[in-house]
């Protein structure tokens, strides 16, 4: 890989910060599977950055399997989840959602985001017992294309989720990314914890070696979920490796820096790539962005630089995706803006 | 947890060879999801040690998982798993296997290991289409009881297994601490593989964060379980996380060493205990050893020491469960010897 | 099949009343998927039975299929259910409930019948979530032994499941020759839906071509059970043809003169074998019977009559299992009698 | 019910041929589960129809069922079934495809007919162990719209399949209907054996009071379809009940003469349709017929005929679902004909 990489937010190991603090606890003896004081300390924290004492949270591994555990979780085995098209749940988790039993009804959405009107056409097409129930609308902040859901969207869905009995469930993997964004009505933390049953914080793409928190806000009156994560082998005997991830990440804003500094280097990237002409398949909102380049450009910047063809856009381009993350550093974006310029 | 602990073999964090590891890779850009150059190093050093150039071998987070990975993967939905009554996947995985859609057909048996005689019952009882077919043979080594197979009754298991359509799958846990075993007739890590269908190297309970390998000794013709890992959740993003682990253990006999530490920390225990004039509930061979000692001393103990009570022996007696690891202080060691002859 | 057959309750067709009751409505239009008069007026009969008149009563096809629809129905996916060793759903039904994700808590008892006791030691053994949770209780009445509940245990396994946040579901696969036998302290039909969650009165074995009906006896706050139902392949297009079995089988009371007569005849055998001086595996109650009889006597009748050896009891004999039903002529019952006196 | 139905085509009893073969075989002491005479007699006459004398054949109850016991028995966990969006296993089976773990990959199609090129595009997008493995293809025919595979169509569908290692299986809810259709190029039932994997014989909507008949043409190294049809609940104590049907069905033509006069009733209604000058929205090939009717006339037709809306086409028009089926009498045909020249 002697490429510069704009291929994904998960190229480096962990802030070092992470691995000061594992090296700092390792011989401290701690009670295993998630009972430790780091993660007790993690959870505090993150009920405080979430404005919601009473939530539970826990951590696993990665996003399939969060997303896998949440939805089975809270699902009955007659009931369905609605999805964009593009969904993470959809597209490239190899049908974990299925394997657990449920199905995904999907729906096209030009930019990865579901709307109040979306969930309405396939909740009008599930009419009896011969079809699934759709009971849980899942989304990502931020979605799959870079894109976010403003307060208001998330709002409107919230408002609607609840007045029809649906549970919104959000997918956080670049959650860190979303809410560092400097886009107008942007939701934070507390407002996407006040508004979804559920959600997680993303580590592994914000600085984690592995890692995410899978928040409910609000208490419920059940306590299976440990059963859940440990049926489904998500369970940790040395759980302190996720809580000392986190209550590093979470101690002094190490988190939202991070995030802020691979948003910061997409919006370099974006404006040098905007300042030659090119334009976007998708607004660039956060750390994913979607230039539409001409084919043989690309061909060109392949050999300097790593990332993915993303689809094609007219016989003569193509969108790419270029991804930053905490640990891309200025150079990078300074050499592409320069390689472009030329 | 001011208390020594001989209560499990998790309770620290990694041996520092492998914090050093993770820092020093720390900024080496890698592929995700396993294809990064220390997990490919990692996969050929456990094929150098199994001794089996052509294995299959993938790395996961912990045991339950990798059961039922395994399990699910090799197993057609009418397959069941054969398992000793006190197995790890009968007892201590919240239902992982039958989650998967898989009964686990189990055994009592005296010391935690399953016999010819004890599968055949099995297989004599499931005649037809109105019962599970069992497929598989699910051993530990070494067992939840500490003890251990000998080469000579893994070969017998092994030859009935193949005579008789049955894939035999082996729990390595703690394989570490079973290799490293002194007893007679001790199986290689190169005869487990040569005997077994599938089996893992655990990680976790040998000096790792976190992290098992997977090893398919021989060629099969499918290529699908990296879809299942996939799936079911177990892929990491960061898959070097488990690649630096693994090649750190495994260069200059790291592996070894720990368990070998271990099994010397335990062997230790046992001789002060047995020179005290107790006996044990099973033999005393690796590194867990399940005294039998009088209910009046054991709550004494619990004052200094944290263990498992195992199970009431006689209206005044208890086997105790210590564990000891590649963490254990010969001072601990020491101070429970010290204890016991006062 | 030219043997006098002792061999099950479901060798023949239907009862007459019921072919009539077929030709009679053949032609009448009815809706699918049992939203037919016939069944609305079998669902009403059956709450009429049981004096539930709120109970929620469906129709499928058969018992393994009722059970997993059941129990992996009122389960959540960490939760399990405990049942006696010799229980159906242990023993044979291909791991039905386990193919629903459920694990199968089983308990060696000597009449298979659970008692308190019994669920006792299970929920003492699961303590964390490290194990399943045992939510539910499974029973059958009659017995895979042909062994009976009396109502005073039935209570009292009823009043722990309460105390205790258990479900209790009774398999009625042989509910009718249940509730017509003549022992002392006999639950009753409305009994059994007073005392449990869940149960199914049995069609199949009772003179239906097929058909089983499930009844919650209490409104549940769910209407969810149909959604079940069809996703698991249970959903007949013609529904009919399970409310017009049942509709005539409670007409007039056939379907407990049926099972009263599968009695008798059970009765009548057991008298003949005891007044030739065989002893019995299990008490005779109902239409299943378990007599012990001498090796080479056995291998004698298989000449003329059809039944399963059951297992060994000593080294010179065996119990084999005998089994009435509404179709029995006493023609064949005397047949045996008069084999075994001669 | 007293208006007049096309609503489906189960609305009524059995042929009347298959209730008599019932009650003239009822007291015929039989073999449980699928191995009585009856059975074997149907299977040997299936075999014939299709002209493969190895061909497996069962008997299950209704076509949701058939379709999850064959779909989950071919697909290895991680593999996936694609199909029309239009697909009875996507649309109205309440997601028991995916209670069994698969997902079902979905693309739209005019006719809801899928073709190569439509195959194409699935596997294209599906390109590493991210996304699910597509392994099989799923078609009906004649399909949800009532529309055929011609031969030609098939055995392109049929040869890509092989060339690419999918399976190809064909639902048959309605294949009696399909054989006999009159259109040109038309495959018959050694056609579709010739060219499928699997597919079913439907029973339930061609004359039977439930059943259907899965077929596997060529024999399988592999003996174990009867512990899924067991562990999935679809196996009948009193499997003759499928069997006398199907011999009944298959003994003198009668299954195609129900067919005949099935399509013959559709034909009538359509050429009467024609004649007033409507059209419809998919071409009238079957039983299933869609015309597209101004909605005040729908409205009106609704006081005497009963019938599914099936979609809007225009502010003022709509197609409507009518189903003809072996029990149609011309009357009914006829009175609708009558209705709409007025």
């Amino acid at each position: 890989m002697s490429k510069i990489s704009f291929k994904n937010d998960y190229t480096e190991g962990a802030h070092p910060d992470i691995l000061h603090a594992l090296a700092d606890t390792n011989f401290v003896p701690q009670e295993g599977y998630g009972y430790d004081s780091y993660c007790e300390e993690a959870r505090a924290m993150i009920r405080r950055e979430c404005n919601k004492p009473d939530a539970e949270v826990y951590f696993v591994s990665g996003g399939t399997q969060t997303n896998l555990l949440v939805i089975s979780h809270l699902l009955r085995p007659h009931e369905a989840v609605i999805a964009a098209q593009s969904g993470h749940i959809n597209v490239h988790e190899t049908g974990a959602i299925e394997s657990t039993g449920h199905k995904v009804c999907t729906v096209p959405t030009p930019l990865g985001k579901l709307s109040v009107e979306h969930i309405r056409e396939v909740l009008a097409f599930h009419t009896d017992e011969h079809m699934v129930k759709s009971s849980m609308v899942y989304i990502s902040q931020s979605t799959e294309l870079g894109t976010l859901y403003s307060r208001h969207e998330l709002s409107d869905l919230s408002a609607f989720c609840r007045a029809n009995g649906l549970l919104l469930y959000l997918d956080g993997a670049r959650i860190g990314s979303a809410v560092m964004a400097e886009t107008e009505d942007n939701p934070t933390l507390t407002d996407i914890a006040t508004l979804t049953d559920a959600f997680y914080i993303g580590g592994t793409k914000n600085g984690a070696l592995l890692g995410e928190a899978i928040v409910f806000p609000r208490p419920r009156p059940d306590d299976a979920f440990l059963y859940q994560i440990k049926q489904r082998g998500a369970m940790l005997a040395k759980g302190r490796v996720l809580g000392i991830q986190f209550t590093t990440l979470f101690r002094d804003g190490l988190y939202y820096r991070l995030a802020a500094h691979a948003n910061k280097m997409a919006t370099d990237l974006a404006t040098a790539i905007s300042s030659c002409g090119y334009s976007f398949l998708y607004p660039p909102q956060t750390n994913q962005i979607f230039p539409i380049l001409p084919n043989d450009l690309i061909e060109r910047l392949k050999a300097t630089f790593d990332f993915y063809v993303w689809q094609a856009v007219s016989p003569d381009s193509s969108a790419i995706r270029l991804v930053t993350s905490w640990a891309t550093p200025p150079e990078n974006v300074a050499a592409f803006a320069e390689y472009l310029s030329r």
